[in-house]
């Protein structure tokens, strides 16, 4: 049985060395890609604002821009501390309500379940950011932590959408550490997280368990490859470990591409994936 | 020198035994994946229209919703088209205009170019295919062949969102075999493929090369890898070979997931991509 600070340790970062290697990602793969700037949705939430500090330190605050985009549903509080971030880092700043993008589609289609309506959002809230990325010629940097990603705990072709994703190799308490470290206002590091789709949602509550406890069963079972037995001598509940592997696999094809019938001797997806498949 | 006939036995398809694959490719992968039923967007082209075929042969009519999403700018010829295919499978049929939807984005963004306005609507419909994909437990069927694939012909996060694509593998002129074999409506095998994104949009003026002659290529250059002199000796100059080489490269980032920086020992999209990785 190991010890509740075996567990911290484990997930604890270097964050001197993992913002450094973030920051180089970012500037290294915007310039590969031939850009120069980005565009990043802002939430509030400690995730958008992690990666909007890392993007700044990495292209410069002049080639960043922030949108916020609320939904008349949305907390105010949430808009008040995208700004404050977006305030603080000098970037240029969007504010773009999207009720009446969504509202139209909401009453047409007669969507009242709540889980229906936060998809929609989070859809027209990548429609923004990509025209942006189009006429601004900048790339959307992606917000979704490791813990989100595995779990599915996010709207395919919504918020996980994007070009480059600083986060997506950190589990959610690892990106409180980077928070604290890098200066993200501690309102933003203090509350609780919440996808903002209705009043009163905490992504805790939602998902049933904490982040605390969930990174450390994913950083067992994930990274370090650990049996059943092993999670179950660790004091991971049976039906907790087993709650968490059906999340991963129900979700898996929101972390791939589309299946491609296969018919010709090279496929996309399938045989056909690297530059150096086409000779350049 | 290879002559023209080469080509075209190139590009011949055995219609029964592909049809036989495609069929077997959705029914299969739609129980994979737990799923019944299909639901694809129909455009009154070519492609939905042999997608939908394809869809009702293995899930069965009843167990296939098309989506036909004019706006107010498309053409009514393609909505025609579009009912017309739906009522001769004897599917489920929803006619959504997206004008509602899609024009306060453009007049909120000041989107008048044509592009940036094409990709706002192709978006638009993902969300409701996605939508419906929800709410009915249907599996979006996608419909983008081969050619617009490689080169990028596309909207990403848009017409390219699905979770599974019978077509994905087969060149613009192969699906047009198809649609004959199976019977598609005359009227939309003869008509110019169009994204109808604006009145008199073709595909090939807005490429500016034909289907015929850029499929060759793309069998030569991708399927049998043939170099760029043995592409010059078959005949293709080499403005073309290099201008379709680099809308291959240039649009590489709508066929891969995004880029994610590495700083575990176990990332999506890197090293944990397979149901095996999670031992189930």
């Amino acid at each position: 049985m190991e010890t509740a600070s075996r567990h911290t340790e484990d997930l604890s970062l270097n964050t001197s060395i993992v913002t450094k290697l973030l920051v180089d990602f970012v500037r290294d793969e915007t310039q590969n890609a031939g850009f120069q700037k980005g565009v990043i949705g802002l939430s509030g939430g400690v995730d958008s604002s992690v990666a909007v500090f890392i993007a700044v330190e990495a292209l410069g605050p002049a080639n960043v821009l922030g949108v916020i985009m609320p939904h008349k549903t949305s907390s105010p509080g949430s808009q008040r501390d995208a700004e404050l971030v977006a305030t603080q880092l000098g970037i240029k700043m969007e504010v773009v309500d999207i009720s009446p993008m969504v509202d139209p589609m909401l009453k047409h289609s007669k969507i009242d379940d709540r889980v229906r309506a936060g998809n929609v959002m989070a859809r027209q809230r990548m429609i923004l950011l990509y025209d942006r990325s189009g006429r601004d010629k900048a790339l959307v940097i992606g917000t979704s932590n490791k813990t989100e990603t595995f779990l599915g705990y996010g709207t395919v072709f919504g918020d996980t959408a994007c070009a480059l994703n600083p986060l997506g190799d950190l589990y959610k308490t690892q990106v409180w550490q980077l928070a604290e470290s890098l200066g993200v206002p501690k309102s933003i590091i203090g509350k609780p997280p919440s996808a903002d789709l209705w009043e009163g949602q905490t992504d805790e509550g939602e998902l049933g368990f904490s982040y605390e406890r969930v990174d450390h069963l994913l950083y067992y079972m994930v990274d370090e490859r650990r049996s059943e037995s092993e999670l179950h001598a660790m004091g991971f509940e049976d039906a907790f470990v087993h709650k968490v592997k059906s999340m991963i696999k129900t979700n898996h094809f929101k972390r791939r591409m589309p299946l491609v019938a296969k018919v010709s001797n090279r496929t996309m997806n399938i045989d056909f994936r690297y530059p150096r498949d086409w000779g350049i």
